[in-house]
This record gives structure tokens, C-alpha cells and sequence, in this order.
């Protein structure tokens, strides 16, 4: 038998700076409108919710960003994190295909979430911030920023799903270890919140509804700023520590994939580990297939349209142009809580216009089959949101045995599957159904998209 | 703020041998026994439970085990574990020790188990065995071996104590999805399990119950050996790569520990970090205070008799000599399921006899707050056997603050708390009491110890 191997960087490999793929665009990204006038956005206008550091990288032009020092203190806990060779995978699957994986379940959170709630943290507080809100699906962000905020003594407060909520009282549990305040939203606490109590008492919520719950706090709240943990261009930049150490250690490898894939709900995660490939491919290297995989309970990137939408329900956020199913879309219960988002990243959906990535879509339960399959041959348990990315692994390298080809794959493990045991029991027990998404729910909410659009 | 250091060893660290203290005692072991002869034992009266070369392992007096090398292949995937100095936990204590800690967490079952699970399966696999038995209570033992099991092609089956088998889904999930086999224990699958239910059909259960059950099943069964998680001489030896790799990282951070510390339920987490401490210091080096850490509601090397007992509650293993709260204790209910065994490894009952180990005992809720304490200062959220390692460092680092001393204390971190959530949960709805052992129960238990001791 033949063992993983590990292509592990010495800590001082740990990336200086981030990488800003604005700089690298043929075509530039659309701005922001301000949703009241329809016109671009201005710095300022974002002050309420971001300090002016985090600001000023949302709409950087600049290639590389420094990684404040304090930050890639923090980092150096668990980063650089591993990269793998799959050979026992690979075996299992008589693939001739080469699969690796980058893996960033080694964050004390469990998943790649950290390389921005750390950076996120240490900006407000260098701006004087005592409080941050946010909103969480699954709870993989949120025990992320409340993680982050113990680090730097920032109070957390948390707006969660209230289905989650009531559903996963183990990440509840995680963030209220790391001191964060977690609330379920809807909740009565903001005027958004009983909005949609009064029209909805029995709401479960979503988090449309918990993102206007949030940046309505911190909004309205002098001492209060708002983190996001995905979608922005700031959130995209600094999950690239996690490409660019892959790319350094393909490079210990002697290898460079032909394809980079990686699950997407709001794209972080797919940005962190494709856009150092694909800015390297813009400079003249090579060009591998870069592939974004998405729940089909969820298709925004291969169903939705492509359009200036809001981020939120309560329509408190900027429009921005973006894949999306429409700010109202309501997907169908599904197990990957962190890619239930009725939007794209807009730098994710700008480089899919622009030809630069494919999207796929994949049913549940063929995702957790995949994910089982990778367990039992690597040992690692995946997230069900990066089961999403194994399977589509899986399935190009069985295509590569078809073909006769032996494609380099490098597949995004964004987190482990520690925290979603419930999933793979119902997985055993035959509970989970597939449920691609409702045809007449998505023609309604597209329906509803604004139409300044 | 000054981050957490990470002493990371290289790839190429990984320890080649595992430490065999046995050659380095002042005094011998003394021998298990025969339970029907009361004479010791030979290697052949246990050749139907292990391969011989376990068995070897067991009795031998070599002080170096060279590790095989698909075993080193295989913990190349999480070792060597990362060293922290825990910088921040420092701060918050405003203690003037220094505390550093290995951390197990990092493998792929999230504790030190899969360290002798990986071996015990390539050994058994050499000798042509097709199938492994053992027992499991909170679950970590048993899904490190069904993760070293599907690694080796083994069919793993654990039998799982019927209480954690009913409250703790997701760690037979885990298991399951490592593709073992989980059995609620006592079950009707063999005749100790169906005894123990005609006496008592509404029992939920106990680890020696379990190890009954999973004994019985390997000695029945030509295709299937036993494997277990502690306790004996070889599995504590495995785990001593643990404290081989500590001890170059803390030469890394150019310091020797005054405290080795580790929570100690069968005792190989404990072995494992400790034993090359007390090893180094029998062969003439400095001698750290060597503390093992258990709770206060299963004492046993606070409370327990020194003296020949059996490992299991349906009497089918050797009686050894160790401390004991007798194969009959039943210890009340606390969430450190990893740290409810009646008994101590042999091995480490022997070093305590001969005063080169402490012990202390904690109550769970003091254990927990300290783990809190952890996690908000250092990221990580440590098991809840881990935080009673936790609470005696804390401990000792604030008796030095208040002695104006400044000791180094290592403490091992045996696993992450991913899975045991609940706890936390439990303990922030105030739901956690502390529930000393009962002492009538424990007189009743010790009385009913073999007359041979």
C-alpha cells in the first residue's frame, strides 16, 4: 500500500501578502450600486459597516496586499496548511489520474473561515472597534469570527439561522466557547427582524434574513461593525494564503494541475484556492480547468441569472452584479449549510462571464457518497459543503480512465466533517433525499429581482 | 499581543523507533495472571487475541521498537504534532510559568488514538487476520480503529457501550462511515453480552461489559483478533511517539519541562507524552514532576487499591496488577467518556508505585471551565478529557505566580472537542454538576476484588 503524501511548507513559507486578482482583470469587475440612488458606490458610503482598511481592499487595485504581522502570527497555529497526494484515493478509484487535495480542516474552527475572520478581527480592532455582528448559516463562519474576536477582545455577536439554531446546538455551543453572543433570527432584537415575524411568526429564517439582522446592528450602533465571511472582494483576497501556498507546494510536488476545483456557496472558498491559479494563468503560465461546484439544490452559477441583485432580504445592503437566484429564492432543505446563499461572490460571477471558470452542480447524496469514499481511503472526513468538490474530483478522474489520460487534479478540502456527523448518519440510515431546486420557486424569485438590473 | 509559537518539527522527525520504558525500570513489571490458574502468563495463553508480534511488543525488554515504515507512511499524514507555547494563555493568567502543549487533535479522528490503532491494524493485517473486534465508550477509540481498520482492508466491529451508542450518534457515524461495524453493548451477539441481559435487560452498558463482549468474540472467531485502545504494555509503547516528538520540540524551544502533565482514564494518553520524560530522567537527565490527571468521579489511581484485577466485568481477561476500582465499579455519569475505565494501565500503576509519577483528580465542571479558558486564549477547543490535563496546568501555573517561581509545564492535549459539543453545551445551560464517586459503591466494588491480589 502505497501512502498519502504530504507536501508540508516550513512556517516560514506562510504568504506575505495576499493576492488581489483586480489587478490581474482583462475586463474590470462592475461596482456596487448604492441601493437608494442606483449609483456606483463611494468609500465612504460603506463606513457605517466597514473600517476604512477593510474598505480600502474591497476596491484595491493593488496585486499584492500585506498580511499584517499580528495576522500571520495567528495564522502560523495552523498554516501553513497541508497539501496531500491522494494516492490511497487514487487506488481505490484505479484512476490514472493524479488527485491532491489542499486541506483546511486544520484551523481551530475546523475550516478555512479563519483566514479571514482573523484578518477581519484585527482591522476593527486597530480601528478602535469593540463589537462586531455577523450573521451564520451552518455556524461555520460565525464559531469562525467568534474564534477571531476572542483573539483580539472584540464581543461577537452572532445572528444565526434560526433553523440552525434550533437544529445544530453544537456549533451554538462552539461560538458561545470562543464568547461570541449568538441570537436565532429572526429574531426581535432588529427592526428587520420583526418585520418578518409580524408577516411570518413560524419563520425559520435564512440568511438573507440574518444578514439584514446584522448589518442593521451594525448600522445603528456606534461601536458595532459588520463582518461578512464571504461574497466581498476582501473576504475573496484573504482566503488566497490558501492557492497560494497549494501553488508552492504543486511546485515541491514537480507537479500543476490540469484541474482546480473547489466547492462555492458564497465563493470564498473556491476564490482562496483558484484565483492564485487563474491570476497565474492571466500572466502568461498555464491555464488549468478551474471548476466551481455547487449544490443542484442551489445552482447559482449554473441556473441563476446574472444580474444586480441585494445580499440581503431586508434589501439593506449595496446591489451588486452577481449569479443569483434572487434575494427571495428559498433552496430546499439540503445538509451543505454553508452553500445555501441565493448569490455569487461578484468577482466569482465576473470571471465565470468572462469565461475564466466553469461551474458544475451536484446532487446531495452523491456528494456524501464521494465524501465517504475519500474518507475510507485518506482518513479524512469531509464537510459536506467539500464533498462537493470530491465528488466532481471523482468524477473527472474516472473520466481520465475512460480517456486514458492522467489529468493533475487539485481539489479544495475546505473543511472537515466533524461538526456534520448528523449528516452522514442520516446519509446511513437512508434518510436523505435529493431535492434539485423548485423550478417555479426559482422562476418567482428571479422574478423579483430588482429592475434596475 | 504576542501569539500562541508553533514548534514544528520536520517531516523527516518522525520518530523511527517507539520508546519501550520496560528496559529502563529500577524494578521489573509484575506478571499478568492466569485467570484460571493464577500463574503468569505466557505468550501462547494470548495468541488468541493478538498476532505475535503484539505479543512480542507486549513482553518485550528492548528499549527501541523500530516502527514499521507503512505505519510511519500512514502517521505522516498528522505527524509529527504540532508544539505550542501557549504565549496567550500566559497572558491571560498572568502567570510568570511557561506552558507549552502537544496537540493530538490534528489527526484525522481528532485524537492520540490513532497513533497504536494505525500499528495494531498493519499487524494484524501481516499476520492474515480479516477482522478486528474491540470495544468503545465515548466513541474515539473505536473510530481511530475503523479509520486504521479501512486503511488495511480490515473489518472492523466495535462494540459500542449501549448508553454512548444511544446519546452520541455522530461518533457511530463516524465510525460507520470509516465503514465498521457498531454494536450496542450488551448486545445478544454473544453469550456475555446476552448473561448481562437476562440479569439486567434495561443495562446500558459499561466498558468492561463491552470488552467482555469484544473478547469473546475474537477468541471464538479464527478470522478475528482483538485490538485494544489502552491500558496494555504495547498500545502505551505506540503512543510514545508523542512524547519522542515533544521532547525535540521543546530542545527546538531551547527548554526542558518541570511539569509533564496529562489526563489519565486507561493511561496511554498519559504514557504516551510521559514515559520519554521518565525515561530520559531514569537514564540520568532531569526529572520533571510527571502528573497524571483523572476525574474525581472515577478515581483510580487517587482512590483505587493497587492489585490484581481483571480488565473486564465478565472476568475473561488476565488479571493484572494495577490500580483498580474494582471490574465492578460503575462510575456516575460525567462527559469524559475516555476517562470511565475502572482500571490503570499496569505500566503506569507500577511508575506510580514506585513514586515516579503524581496523581490529582478533578471535578468536571472545574475541568470544563478551564477548557473554556483554553479555547478563548489559544483557538483550540480541547476534549473533555483533555481538560483535565487543562485544569492542572492552569493550576500549577497560578501556584507559581503566587511563589513568584517560573516553571516550564508541558501538557499533553490528547484531542479537539469537535464531537463533544454537547458538554460545552450542557455546561453553559448550567446542566453539568460534579458527582464525586460514591464511596459506598467503590467500598462495595473494591470488596468484590480477587482474593489472589
Amino acid at each position: 500500500m502505497t501512502g498519502t503524501v504530504k507536501y508540508q511548507l516550513d512556517e516560514s513559507k506562510i504568504p506575505t501578502h495576499w493576492y488581489n486578482i483586480a489587478a490581474d482583470l482583462p475586463v474590470p469587475l462592475p461596482p456596487p450600486l448604492h441601493p437608494g440612488t442606483g449609483q456606483p458606490l463611494g468609500p465612504s458610503d460603506l463606513e457605517p459597516l466597514f473600517p476604512m482598511e477593510i474598505i480600502l481592499q474591497e476596491v484595491s487595485q493593488e496585486r499584492d496586499i500585506e498580511i499584517p504581522t499580528p495576522v500571520r502570527d495567528i495564522y502560523r497555529q495552523w498554516r501553513p496548511a497541508p497539501l496531500y497526494r491522494a494516492r490511497r484515493l487514487e487506488a481505490a478509484l484505479g484512476t490514472s489520474a493524479k488527485i491532491y487535495y489542499k486541506y483546511e480542516g486544520v484551523s481551530p474552527a475546523g475550516s478555512h473561515k479563519p483566514n479571514t475572520a482573523v484578518p477581519q478581527a484585527f482591522y476593527n480592532q486597530q480601528a478602535g472597534v469593540k463589537r462586531l455582528s455577523t450573521e451564520t448559516g451552518a455556524g461555520q463562519w460565525g464559531s469562525s469570527l467568534a474564534f477571531a474576536g476572542s483573539l483580539f477582545g472584540l464581543t461577537v455577536e452572532v445572528f444565526m439561522v434560526k433553523v440552525s439554531y434550533q437544529q445544530k446546538p453544537y456549533r451554538r455551543a462552539l461560538m458561545e466557547t470562543y464568547g461570541a453572543r449568538c441570537v436565532a433570527s429572526p429574531s426581535e432584537e432588529t427592526e428587520a427582524g420583526r418585520a418578518i415575524l409580524r408577516a411570518h411568526p413560524d419563520s425559520t429564517g435564512s440568511l438573507g434574513i440574518a444578514i439584514s439582522e446584522a448589518v442593521e446592528v451594525a448600522a445603528k450602533r456606534d461601536d458595532t461593525k459588520y463582518a461578512l465571511g464571504s461574497v466581498l472582494n476582501h473576504v475573496l483576497t484573504h482566503q488566497t494564503v490558501i492557492g497560494i501556498e497549494a501553488m508552492a507546494q504543486m511546485d515541491m510536488a514537480d507537479d500543476y494541475p490540469d484541474f482546480v476545483i473547489a466547492c462555492a456557496g458564497g465563493g470564498s472558498n473556491f476564490a482562496g484556492l483558484a484565483f492564485p491559479f487563474i491570476g497565474h494563468g492571466l500572466r502568461g503560465a498555464k491555464k488549468p480547468r478551474v471548476i466551481a461546484v455547487e449544490p443542484a439544490s442551489c445552482p447559482t452559477l449554473t441556473r441563476g441569472h446574472y444580474a444586480y441583485d441585494f445580499g440581503d432580504t431586508a434589501h439593506l445592503t449595496p446591489l451588486v452584479k452577481m449569479h443569483t437566484l434572487g434575494s427571495t429564492f428559498i433552496p430546499p432543505g439540503f445538509h451543505a449549510g454553508g452553500l445555501r446563499y441565493h448569490g455569487m461572490a461578484p468577482m466569482v460571477s465576473h470571471l465565470k462571464e468572462l469565461g475564466l471558470i466553469e461551474a458544475e452542480s451536484w446532487q446531495q447524496t452523491e456528494c456524501f457518497a464521494a465524501g465517504i469514499a475519500f474518507a475510507r481511503a485518506e482518513g479524512i472526513v469531509p464537510a459536506p459543503e467539500s464533498t462537493h468538490a470530491v465528488k466532481s474530483a471523482i468524477h473527472h478522474a474516472l473520466k481520465a480512465r475512460g480517456a486514458g489520460t492522467s489529468p493533475v487534479i487539485l481539489l479544495g478540502l475546505s473543511g472537515h466533517g466533524h461538526f456534520d456527523m448528523q449528516a452522514y448518519s442520516d446519509y446511513f440510515a437512508g434518510k436523505l433525499v435529493d431535492q434539485p431546486h423548485d423550478e417555479a420557486e426559482l422562476q418567482r424569485a428571479l422574478g423579483e429581482l430588482p429592475s434596475l438590473s
